[in-house]
């Protein structure tokens, strides 16, 4: 009995590990999500910046609401290339798949978020690929 | 003794899943590099089949050639929306931080790159971002 217990002390980490190891294996799945919708705007010029901060906060609450989303990464620009066209802000918008893309454009949060740029917007430019 | 090789051998588990904490998280931070560096491609008209798969080939290659280069990944245009203004290719190149552009724009792999791409470019779009 007394042996018993001892394996049983032995393999309780064992199995912690396991679980940790599931763990992260899903988030790495999550983070390698494969489809990817890049977005990028370029705001009018008498777009306020505070309805820019609005739009900024608006558009990474949505993934909150949309379930689909895997990931949601933005920033604005600081390339030191002279290639962006005057688009200030990028956004990659991460999916399992093109499905999870299909959940996201028509869903009614999305709408809402479309409703709240398109006043201040002047150019969007929108990509998606399936990474490789 | 014999208590003590008890408490060693449940330790073992232990510090074995201390690694492997180490060794994902370093592969988390690898992943999540928050310099993207967005570049989008679109060939001219009468650029060949082959000479673009040529291009996509030497891209992905310069993630071996330039060591700053922690992610890259890219794929072809299947958004259902209009927005891409003709842009075709995608490539997302992730960088630790700013200063690994830096080795990367300036690098003789990189040049030759450019070299090869010019004759068969259109148009280029380039976006960078600190991830958020």
């Amino acid at each position: 009995m007394k042996k018993l217990i001892i394996v049983f002390a032995a393999l309780v980490p064992i199995f912690a590990m396991a679980d940790h190891h599931k763990e992260s294996t899903a988030a790495k799945t999550e983070a390698a999500a494969p489809y990817r919708h890049v977005v990028c705007f370029k705001f009018k010029d008498d777009a306020k910046p505070e309805q820019v901060k609005k739009i900024e906060a608006a558009f990474v609450a949505l993934k909150k609401e949309i379930k689909t989303i895997t990931n949601l990464e933005w920033g604005t620009n600081v390339s030191p290339e002279n290639h962006a066209q005057g688009f200030t802000h990028c956004f990659i918008v991460s999916f399992k798949d093109r499905a999870g893309l299909g959940v996201y454009l028509p869903h009614k949060a999305h709408k809402a978020f479309v409703e709240l740029l398109l006043p201040s917007l002047d150019k969007v430019f929108v990509i998606d690929f399936v990474a490789k």
